[in-house]
C-alpha cells in the first residue's frame, strides 16, 4: 500500500509499505478524511530524532476495513473517529487517573507518530479498537469530528489543566488551532474575560468567535506587561498553546498569586525553561505550573463529540483549507509546513484510495 | 423607617422599625432595586418557625448611605451589589475552604433572612462591608446584578457541586429562577446535553435559551423513567433545583454509577429524604450526593458579575415582572407568593424612599 | 477440578467443575492462601439472588499455572496477588477516572463473585493478567498481601471517599475487617481523632492499635448522640463500614456541616436509605454523601502492597484464625458465616491441591 | 518595651520600641516561648531588602495581656498559640480557597516578618485575634505547639501541595525542621516509601523516626541520579524543603511523569529557576509544579494542634536547644544564624519579661 511520510529527516514523499497486520483486539482502518498537524511537520524535520521510511499522520476519521477476532463493538464498514492518543489499556500506566497518555512511559500512548506508521496511508492500524475507537455520531460531520481527535482534545486538556473557576480571567498564549480550541474550551468552562495572544488576522477573528474578549499581540511589546496592564495585575489562569522558553517565563509573569499556568505546547528538546524566582514569589506564590499531553481513548472522544452534537462548539471554524483526493496529502502537508498567513488547519478528503 | 415584612406567621405588611445601627466594619444601604424570593414567602408562612415583626428580603442592589469607621473600600453614594450571604469573616467557619455559608454554624452566614431585618426597608445593614459588598461594575446593569446575589450564585453553586466534566450529560430538575441559572451554569461549565425538567412555558423557553437541549415534564410520567429512556441509562450529573422528597429519590434513580447528584433545593423540615438502596448500588455505585447553600462574600460576587460583564450570560432573562416604587414591594411579594404561570422573577425599583 | 461453593441458595459444599479455559490475555492460578469474606457467605444465603453450582471466593494469593499467548509479565510459577476487582480494561467504563469498579456497568468489574467461578477452587481464572495481577513483593508475606485484595483496598477506598484533611475528626462505623482497615487508613491519611464504633473486644483492641482514639458502642445508646456529645457537635468525616439503614441516618446526624459521609458498606437490597431533611440542613449543609466499591487492578494492588513493604501498616492483625489445607475451606467458611465473637478474619492455606 | 531585632542590614540587637497599640479586633500578647527561624536570620542579612529598627521573630506561644473591644473569644491571661501567618480576613484575598496566605497580595498575610514588629518583644500585636489565635489545648505542651506555627504548618503545606496518594513514593529534599515536618506529614498522608535527602546526622536520625525509609546524601553524587537509581525511574512526588536553583532542576528530574513537585523552600531573589525542557516531557509529562506559603489562621492552627493532641505526631523531636530567659534570644538567634551541625531548632522560654 501507499502512504505519505518521511524517507529520512528533511525528505518527505510517498512510501510503499505493507498493509499493517492486526492482532485480535485491533482494527484496520481506511482514512476518509485526515489532517496534517504541526507535530507531523516537526517530525519530518527531525524534531523527534532521525526516522526513516515512516508514514506520518495522526488525525483521521475513517472506515473500518478489518477487525481482530476479539473486537466486539466494530465491524468492517463502520465509520469511526480515531483519537490521536490510543493507549494500551492493558499497561499499568493507563490505570493512572491523572492521565492516560503515558501508558508504558512518557507519551507512549501516542502511537501514531513515530511508534508505528501513521494515518496518511491507504490503511492504518488501530490498537485495542473497542477501547480506542468510537462510531461517528449521526449528527456530527466527519470534518467536525476530525478536529476533536487532537486539536480539541489537546486544547481542552489545556483548559482542564488550568483548573478554571467561574468568572476567572484567562490568558491563552498562541492561537493556532490548539490555542483556538483552548479559547473555546475556556469559554465553555466558565471563564469570564479571555485574553488571546496572537496576531494572524483570521486566527484573531476565530478567537473572538470562540469567546476571546481581548486580543494581545506580540508585536505591541512584551505580552506579560501588556496583560498585567490590561488586567490591573495579571490573570487567574494562563494556557500556553504556542511559543518558546521566553513564553514560559512570560506566562509566569502574567499570572497572579494562587493562579495556574497550564501548558499544552511542545517545547523544543534543546530549550531550558526558566523564570526568575521572584515571578514565582520565591516559590511561595501558590502558583501552579502544569503541562500535559492530549488524553485519548474512546471515552475521551465521546466526551468531545457529544459537545459538538449538543451544539456547544463548532470545531469546523478551524478548517481553512480543504483538499480533495488522497493524492493531495503532500500538498496539504506542505501547506501546513509553510504555515501561510491564512492557514489555521487544512484537511484532506481521502477519495481515490483503492 | 418603614420596611415590608411579617408581623407574625401568615401576616405580612409594612413595619415601622428603627434605622439599623452599624458597627465600625459595617455599612448602611438604601435599596435601589430588590427582588422577592420564594424563601421570603416561605418564611412568611412559617417555614422557618414563628417570627414576629421581621422585615423580609435578601436580594438587593443599593446605594451606601453610611459606613463604619473602619470601612475602607466604600463611602456614601457608592452603588453596591449585596450578596444574600454575608459571612462573618472573623468566624472560624468562614475559614473552611468547602463553603463560606456556615460561618458560625449551619447557614449562619445567611443573615438577611431571619437573623436581622432584611432588605425590603428604607435602609438595611450590611456586616463587614469591605469583605461583603462590591461596587456595581460599569458595564453591568443593576437588574442583571440583582439576579446574581442569590439566583445565579445559588444556581451556579449547584453546578459547582455537580462537578461537571466536559461532555457530561446533565439533568436539571426544576426550572424556576435557580434551576434556570443552573441550566445556564451547566452550559458554561462544559455540559453537552442538558435535560431540563419543568413545565411552565416561559420557563421552558428560557431554559432552551440558556442551553437546555431536552425538556422533560412531570406531566408526562415519572421523570426518572423518562430521562433513563432518553439517555439510554441515565445522566452523568443531576442538579436538584426544585421538588420534594420524591424528587430526591428520582434524582438518585436517573443518575448513572459514578455520577453526582447536586442539590440546591430547600427541602421541607418535615420531609424525610430517602431512596431504595439498590438505586445507590447498595452503597457501591460511586454516586455522590451533595447539597449546599449559596456562597457569598465580595469575591463570589465579583466572579458572578465578571461573567455578566464579559457577556457570558444574560441574567435579565429571568425577570418577567418589573414594579416601580418602593411601595410596590407588597404587590411584588404577593405575586411571588402566588407564583402565577407567567412568573419567573419579579423585581421592584425602590423609587420613593425618603 | 474441585471447588467450594453453593449448589443453590442455602446449600454449600464441594462442587466438581471443569478447569477454566483462558483467553490470550488471561491467566490460570492455583490458590496458595485464600480468605472467605462476608460477601461470600451473604451470597450463599441468596443475597444476590438465586445462583446454582457456583464456586465462591474472591480473596486469594496464588501461583500462576498457565498464561495466555499475549500475557507478557507473568509465567507459570510466579507467585501473584489477585485483586478481588479485576476490571475489563478494554471496556469504556474502566476509562472513568472516578472508579474502575464499573467497567461494563454497576460493579461489573467484580467478576469473581457471581459472574464466574471464584477462587475457592484448585484453579481459577484471572482476566487480563498483565493489567490485574501483581507479583508478591519480596518483603511482603502472602498473608499480609491477602488482606489487601479486598479488606484493605475497600477500607482505604472508604478513606479516599471521605476526603480527609489533616487534623480532621473521623468516625468509623463498624469495626469488622473493612472498618478496621478504614481506621488504619484514616490514621495514615492525616486524621487526628478517630472514633471507632463497635463492641467486640478483639476488634476494639485492634482498632486502638490501628489508631482509634475513642471507642463508641451501640450498646451504650444512640451512636450519633454519643458522638455528638463526645465531639461537641459532630465529626468532620464519617466512614460507614457496617450497619443498616438506621446506621445511614445516624451517619448523617453525627457529621457536621461541610462534612463527608463515605460508605463502603453493602446495604441490603430490600432497604430504603433515608434521613430527616433537617439532618442534611434541608439540603443546604454542604454535607457530601459518597459510597463506592473496592477499586481493583494491578496499579491499585501495588499501591496497597507498597504501604506494607514500607512498614506503614501491618494487615495481618486482622487474621484471627488460620486453617491449613485446601480441604479446610468449608470449615473457614462456616466460621465466617457464624461470625463468632473472637473472629475478625480467617484464612486458609491451600495445601493439598493436586 | 524591649525587643530583639535588626538595627539595619547586618546589625542585630535589642531595640527600644513603644508597646504596640491594638485595634478593636486585635490582641496584645506577651510571649512565653519563642523560636528563631532561618527567615528571621535571612532578613537580618538583608534577604528582604533594607529594614531599620525592626523587631524580628514570628514563632511564639504566649499569654494575652490585652484585647480590643470587639474580641470575643480571648481575654487577658489566656494562653495562646500564634500562627506565623495571620491573614486580614476582611481582605478579599483571604476569601480565595486556594490559600489564605495572600490576603492583600503576595504573602501579605505574613505580617510578623517585616510588615510590623515581630514576636521577640515584651509584647506583640496580633491582628484579628478571634480569627487568628487559638487557645493552647490542655494536652499539648507549649513547646509542641510552638513547632506548629510555622515549621509544621509549612512542612504539611508541602505535603498538601504534593497531593500524595496512598502508596506513593515521595522524595523530601532538605531535612531541616520544615523538611522533617514534611517527612512526618508525608507518612501521615499515606506515602509508602519516603526518601529523605540530607546529611546532618541528627537530622537523618529524626527523619527516620518521622518515617523516612531511605536517606540520600548530596555528598554521594547527584541526588536525582541516586533517586532514579534507587526507585527504578523516579518518585511519584517530590517536596522541596531546602536548596537552590540546582535543587529545583533536580526535583524535576527525579519525578516521574504524572508526578508532582511541591515547593516550600524560599528561593533567593537573585535566582532563576529552570530545567531542561526534556525533563518536563517537553511540556507534556503531566508533571505538576506547585509552591506555596504557610497557611495561617485559627482553623489551620486547630488542625495542626489536634494532630498532636491525638498523638499522631511529636513535634518536639525538632527541638535540639532550649534557652531559658527572654534575654537569651540573641544567643538563640546567633545559634540559628550559625546553623551548627547539631542544630535543628532552638527555642527560648521568655522568663524575665516585666
Amino acid at each position: 500500500m501507499k502512504g505519505f511520510g518521511m524517507y529520512s529527516v528533511g525528505n518527505v514523499g510517498w512510501i510503499d509499505a505493507d498493509v499493517p497486520t492486526i492482532g485480535a483486539l485491533d482494527a484496520l482502518v481506511r482514512p476518509t478524511v485526515v489532517a496534517p498537524c504541526s507535530s507531523d511537520t516537526h517530525m519530518s524535520h527531525g524534531g523527534s530524532g532521525p526516522k526513516e521510511n515512516l508514514i506520518l499522520g495522526h488525525e483521521a476519521v475513517g472506515i473500518v476495513t478489518e477487525v481482530g477476532a476479539d473486537v466486539k463493538l466494530f465491524k468492517p464498514g463502520d465509520v469511526v473517529v480515531v483519537p490521536c492518543t490510543t493507549p494500551n489499556w492493558l499497561a499499568k500506566g493507563a490505570q493512572n487517573p491523572i492521565s492516560n497518555a503515558h501508558d508504558e512511559g512518557l507519551m507512549k500512548s501516542f502511537k501514531f507518530l513515530g511508534a508505528k506508521d501513521g494515518v496518511f496511508a491507504e490503511r492504518f492500524h488501530v490498537n485495542q479498537a473497542d477501547a480506542n475507537l468510537v462510531h461517528l455520531p449521526e449528527n456530527v460531520s466527519p470534518e467536525a469530528a476530525l478536529m476533536t481527535v487532537d486539536m480539541m482534545s489537546t486544547g481542552f486538556h489545556g483548559v482542564e489543566l488550568a483548573d478554571i473557576g467561574f468568572g476567572d480571567t484567562v490568558a491563552v498564549i498562541g492561537i493556532g488551532p490548539v490555542g483556538l480550541m483552548a479559547v473555546a474550551g475556556a469559554a465553555l468552562r466558565g471563564a469570564a474575560r479571555i485574553i488571546a495572544v496572537g496576531t494572524r488576522p483570521n486566527c484573531v477573528a476565530v478567537a473572538k468567535e470562540y469567546g476571546a474578549t481581548d486580543i494581545v499581540s506580540y508585536k505591541e511589546g512584551d505580552i506579560a506587561k501588556q496583560i498585567i496592564a490590561l488586567t490591573g495585575g495579571g490573570v487567574d489562569r494562563t494556557i500556553i498553546a504556542g511559543g518558546n522558553a521566553e513564553t514560559f517565563a512570560q506566562a509566569l509573569a502574567m499570572t497572579r498569586e494562587t493562579g495556574t499556568i497550564a501548558n499544552v505546547n511542545f517545547f523544543d528538546v534543546t530549550e531550558t525553561l526558566g523564570f526568575p524566582a521572584y515571578l514565582w514569589g520565591l516559590g511561595m506564590a501558590n502558583k501552579s505550573i502544569r503541562g500535559g499531553f492530549c488524553p485519548g481513548g474512546a471515552r475521551r472522544m465521546e466526551k468531545m463529540l457529544t459537545l459538538i452534537a449538543a451544539g456547544r462548539i463548532d470545531t469546523t471554524r478551524l478548517i481553512t483549507h480543504k483538499f480533495h483526493g488522497f493524492d493531495k496529502i503532500p500538498e496539504a502537508f506542505a501547506l501546513m509546513d509553510s504555515k501561510t498567513q491564512d492557514l489555521i488547519k487544512p484537511i484532506v478528503y481521502c477519495d481515490g484510495i483503492a
